[in-house]
């Protein structure tokens, strides 16, 4: 294909272009594979800490338009983005490194605002900002503030959480309503105004982690459905453990407006961002534990069970969505590029 | 001042606007104060490994400008620039994140030089590469490419360095030719050609601090001078010990065309930046084991004895240069912005 020698915007989509950059230049080229798993945190299970503990590491950076937003800004995305991918491996995080690249002529109140915000975010996911780095680059070379946060958790003894754990029979849930994060921005950006009450979800999801372990041992895996979505999120888990996911739409937490949004547009909610959402999968006989867990923690209200993981039907993995109207249809991961720059 | 509410190119210079500017807004905001000492690693004293060892973290992004350029190119920067931030800490670099941020239209065999880049970097330092993440933005929102990387390392039991740790009568020294990296890229950018062997000194040391590390345990400290270059590698020193240092400026290993360079151009070599030096601060009675140690590894065959610590002798800790005239002048950070985006 002609554009395929060139970097697109859908290659930063969360889908399957961008799964296919990874896979082909980035872990063919340097991601040590004894190790990567394909999860969004990784385990470094050579570093033995003083009674089983294990270090998981993570990294994102933030490229969002605009820095700020209803419900959040690119600081509070910034810090709650790498506590939930360190959270999904079942660490407490513990440390988070800050990068700056700031553009010229960026206004130092706008720095400062986020700077605050970065502090807000942290304190209240209980986690150090140890170190950081600064680099400004000329005016038009990058959209006022992109940020990296990296960071490490520690990974209690005994807890083995991957995408590769999934078994036919368990149960998926979701910490509550889908698409808010995507939805706003989206809104923000075109100025269309969907609801004066809707805002991005962005939150620090480490407590609502431990709770659910707390309660469901035996949990198999989280995932924060960030880029790509929902949908993302299950077809990787789908093709980690060579397993189907079929979820019910009429379980699945969604706010009125953001429904409209979606059949407005044409999008597919299960295709759009979310920053303050848990995916959880867990053994049958965990499901009502965790999702008590859940719905107890400040972040899981409308926590629900939405759907329950098969043994492949078909010559590949695949996740399924029964429609409300009974049907089935399958569930990709997006293709092309929804919504640029959602985190 | 007119222009304090806005962000310059010499806020990321490695200069003293850019140590105001972590100062009054990172630091103050952010920074957990109970651990960050100002060194170029941060070592997280709560994590305690099986016996005695702990935890190093440290981060950089990358913007050099071009991606590419004589003896390296932006991969090999950044997994050697935070390969080193993380060994001057003492400890051993064990595992590197790599966030991408791409610009929509690069020429994917552009990236996939890069990846092999880092691919061999990070292979030489012995480092893995264990977790990754990948944004795009739109043309004309990012120079191409800019990298960040992020990384721990264990530091082994007993080894606490830091510029904090200086005393008078300690000895600096420099593990060879300073400049190399700065005027590489400004020749290269400016289409000036000073010499067809001039490159830039691009390389992982954690091999060197390792190996001075062996023979003069009770090295102070370490620092990689890139950005604002020795001298502000020094002033951050001086600072942090509130000593004063002399260095000698006969003594200080530097290239023929990177003197000519710096004259011609009106730059303080100690100013620009190198990648591939380190600074040891050491006790004069270790002074020839780690000038012995640094000249037998591949990259400190040029090392040298070049300066010392006294007493602080005036209202605040400076940094001088004794010339080659035997007269003696203040070595201060760059003020404003001397080459943008070295690294």
């Amino acid at each position: 294909m002609a554009n395929q020698d060139k970097i697109l915007m859908s290659h930063g989509s969360g889908g399957s272009m961008m799964s296919d950059l990874i896979e082909s230049e980035f872990v063919n080229a340097y991601i040590d594979k004894d190790i990567y798993l394909g999860d969004d945190a990784t385990v470094l299970d050579k570093i033995k800490l003083g009674d089983g503990e294990k270090i998981a590491m993570s990294t994102d950076s933030y490229v969002v338009q605009p820095l700020t937003f209803p419900g959040a800004d690119i600081g509070r995305l910034a810090v709650c983005g790498t506590v939930n991918d360190i959270s999904t491996s079942g660490a407490k995080p513990v440390a988070l490194s800050i990068g700056f690249i700031l553009e010229e002529g960026l206004e130092i109140s706008v720095l400062k605002e986020i700077c605050s915000s970065i502090a807000k975010s942290a304190s209240e996911a209980g986690v150090k900002i140890v170190t950081g780095d600064t680099k400004v680059v000329e005016h038009g070379k990058c959209d006022g503030i992109y940020i990296n946060t990296s960071g490490i958790g520690i990974v209690p003894s005994g807890i083995n959480l991957s995408g590769q754990n999934i078994k036919p029979g368990d149960v998926v849930l979701i910490s509550g309503t889908i698409g808010d994060h995507g939805i706003t921005i989206m809104s923000c950006r075109e100025g269309l105004n969907f609801s004066t009450n809707l805002k991005s979800d962005a939150a620090p999801l480490n407590s609502l982690v431990a709770d659910v372990l707390k309660a469901a041992p035996d949990t198999r895996c989280f995932r924060d459905p960030t880029r790509g979505g929902v949908a993302s999120a299950l077809n990787e888990f789908a093709a980690q453990s060579n397993v189907d996911i079929t979820i019910n739409e009429v379980e699945v937490p969604l706010r009125r407006e953001v429904k409209s949004a979606c059949e407005m547009l044409g999008y597919d909610v299960f295709q759009v961002a979310n920053e303050g959402k848990m995916i959880a999968i867990v053994p049958p006989d965990h499901a009502d534990a965790a999702l008590s867990a859940m719905r107890a923690n400040k972040y899981g209200k409308e926590s629900a069970i939405i759907g329950y993981v098969d043994e492949v039907s078909s010559s590949a993995p695949k996740v399924y969505v029964q429609t409300e109207f009974k049907t089935r249809r399958i569930l990709d991961k997006l293709v092309g590029e929804q919504l640029p720059r959602i985190c």
